[in-house]
């Protein structure tokens, strides 16, 4: 066992990501130490330094959805009885070959139990019994729970697991237009949260018919464009409209005295996010963090040279203190060269590395090395505080804007179909007006080898022109691209 | 549907604590819509103002645990494979007969997978990749998950359930001492976070060796009593020695450069503490919360008299701004009388009321009642928000003192045979001196009809005198008594 660890030691990321961006994506996740593969197939351990960005995640949008829109949280269980699920039919059928079951063992004769792939129709067996009157609405719900989606596809450490974290927020509303209004707000607020906590540029817009949820009348998500030109689906807001309220007979009492069905919405981000942001980021040397979401965001590497060690690792241990509120960690390891330290800590994604030599004691100064872009810059002892504080500000504006130029850059508008099977076999995104046709994106599927729509972007221009697939009249501007 | 919760609100708390306490507890429950029943068996949903109690607990408690004791939190896999949980074998014994298994339709002809019901095994196996040197010790972990145990007596809300909520922490270090201090220190972490913001009492101590955790060498508890006479094992923390680390192949090379074996404990509390803090300080009214684990701290009832709501309502608006951060409920339904609404939210748990009147309003004036006495002031409106602090304070200190007093009257320190089994029969806790033998603990737990220890005190007096059941020499003195 210590020779495997040993091994993954002694050499960094040993893949370029423009070489083969799967085997650098996964040798990045595990030598970072951020994660690693569950035992049981498909299944990962959340290290602590990568559980430590889902709970800046989970504080950001708790903060947003709690304080900004009034949500509640709460829990709800694990189980759901198989009759449940049937009850809305496009939901069932959309679900049911990814569910994992419990054993008859357990169960008996009872009623077969699923374990959560999504809790819609055990939650709103619930709202049922809750709602009675207009007083009661709206009705905002969310949870922070372990879903289970039985996954026969290869999986991908964050991307694709047969368990995974998430928040799921559902709510109920009197009026269309509030349902259909906070849908598009709550995907907007993902949009922000990728900005402002991940330095992540996402698409924000509604799927297709093709693509949307199972049950719902319309889907918004945010997508992240990945450097291989496959697109990452990262967050979905579904607008349910009253099929989930007429399958669960949820309904209330109006102002009117007559009863109503309410309008519905679910809405969630998963872990998928974290891998979106490491894969974004991230580069030959290893993990690339956004400041905020680094458990330790700075190192100090004391530069040891024989007869005044005491006098560097003292300044050290002095800084140390100063920037407790980092989470500091001090590398004052006798057997490793600094080279060795700088590298071990590129690798692990630490926002700032401090080098203090005894010239800088003497000097009282301390060179800091930003880790996005090797930045080198000598600081007085006194500022490193202040300092810190504003490179990260810097680093998470460069980083954004970085991946931003990524994004636009891998955008090709297209104006026919041969340059839109070019753009896709050159794994970039297709930018067109389309018709907006079941059919006709299943075609487009069929003959660029999976290209799938991502989303109709919020802000439209007037659409003119024809489908570069089928010809008909376009409807709609969209992405296509090939996804995760 | 809306018929069963009409007749819900309709009447208050319909059984008394004394006369039927398990009756009452469901109904204190549910009625003050802190959980309702899961639809699949012995499962809950845990609803807004009851999740929001255990927030305050997971808050409080990472604090402590993040902070004090440096640990770091992680997620592991909900799926265990069954070679893993048979490898310690007093462990795979100890939870056998409740574990609930993955459908093989999911796993084929793959290794059968278990829901965790705690998770030792899963997180030891990545243990033993992450030590290699004495300079990965201590390493500090802990998860904050759902559990699933499949109970086959009958389920209670919060106290025993198929699935419930729970942190487990899991360290690992180089000395035993280390290990039994730490081990300690935490089930007193344990019955501070009782204490503190439960108003929780809780007896503090060490496990019998037929009572302690599979495959652990001691265990540590808190233990709540209830009014029945019942002991609740509220959280526990075990000092495993090094019996896992064998099992997991957990070693590490010391500062002597020779390999060793390491020592480990894990610790937990769970969503049982709620069921604990609501069946110790709820009444014949309903719901009784300490003030820092109500989500909402209070409920102002504007009094409406004809003629001169507006005055009243604008002030009661005026005061609901001021006590925003108390999260304040206005309750101005003009289908209700103040009596209905007075009942209502004592039955929820509100800890203060605040009664506006139009004499109060000329006054400038408030009344005040306290949730858990019914105690009844006049406060001056602008010192409403300093006042009501103080009154947190108060009423925290008195459950607090309440709860101690009720546990102590009911401890009865006996020195005969006779004594014990008349104050087992009378719902009582027996104190005494005791022999500490397995055979003598299974012989009193079959004369009294269920009598179990539950824990030998930290604060040991010199022990002499003679086992009251089988007349050996006493070596410890113990609690005994029934228990959820």
């Amino acid at each position: 066992m210590a020779s495997k660890k040993e091994e993954m030691d002694a050499k960094g990321i040993t893949t370029s990501k423009n070489d083969d961006i799967s085997d650098w994506y996964e040798q990045v996740c595990l030598k970072s130490e951020i994660v690693e593969f569950g035992v049981a197939k498909g299944t990962m351990v959340i290290r602590p330094r990568g559980y430590y960005i889902w709970e800046q995640i989970t504080d950001y949008f708790n903060k947003n959805i709690n304080e900004k829109r009034g949500v509640e949280n709460a829990y709800f269980p694990l189980f759901i009885p198989e009759s449940f699920f049937n009850r809305e039919a496009e939901h069932a059928e959309g679900f049911s070959p990814e569910v994992a079951w419990i054993d008859k063992k357990n169960t008996g004769d009872g009623e077969r139990l699923a374990i959560r792939p999504t809790s819609e129709t055990i939650m709103y067996d619930s709202f049922s019994g809750w709602i009675r009157s207009y007083k009661d609405l709206p009705l905002k719900i969310n949870q922070w729970c372990n879903i289970v989606r039985w996954e026969t596809k290869a999986t991908k450490l964050f991307l694709r697991s047969r368990e995974f974290l998430w928040q799921e927020g559902h709510c109920v509303y009197e009026s269309e237009e509030e349902c259909d209004r906070e849908t598009k707000d709550l995907v907007l607020d993902y949009e922000r949260l990728g900005k402002e906590l991940l330095a992540l540029p996402l698409i924000v817009g509604q799927k297709s018919e093709k693509e949307k949820f199972a049950g719902a009348k319309k889907t918004y998500s945010i997508e992240a464009f990945m450097p291989d030109g496959k697109a990452l689906q990262a967050g979905t807001t579904h607008d349910l409209g009253q099929s989930f309220a007429k399958a669960f007979k949820i309904s209330y009492i109006g102002q009117d005295e007559k009863k109503h069905l309410p309008y519905q919405n679910s809405w969630g981000i998963s872990t998928r996010l974290i891998g979106g942001m490491i894969m974004t980021h991230s580069d030959d040397k290893g993990l690339v963090l956004p400041p905020k979401v680094a458990k330790n965001k700075a190192v100090i590497i004391p530069l040891l040279f024989k007869g005044k060690e005491e006098k560097v690792l003292a300044a050290a241990r002095d800084l140390e203190k100063k920037l407790k509120s980092l989470n500091v960690i001090v590398d004052d390891r006798a057997e490793h060269k600094p080279g060795y330290k700088f590298s071990e800590w590129e690798m692990k994604g630490i926002p700032v590395r401090i080098e203090i030599g005894p010239r800088d004691v003497e000097n009282g100064e301390v060179i800091i090395v930003k880790r996005n872009d090797s930045e080198k810059v000598s600081v007085k002892m006194d500022d490193v505080k202040s300092e810190i504080g504003k490179m990260f500000e810097k680093m998470h504006k460069e980083m954004y804007e970085k991946a931003a130029k990524m994004l636009e850059d891998n955008i090709v508008e297209v104006k026919s179909w041969e340059e839109f099977v070019k753009v896709i076999k050159e794994r970039k995104i297709v930018k067109t007006v389309w018709c907006a046709e079941t059919a006709c994106e299943e075609n487009i599927k069929e003959k660029t080898g999976g290209a799938t729509s991502r989303c109709i972007p919020f802000d439209l221009k007037r659409i003119s022109g024809k489908c570069p697939c089928c010809g008909k009249d376009a409807k709609v501007e969209i992405y296509f691209s090939k996804s995760y």
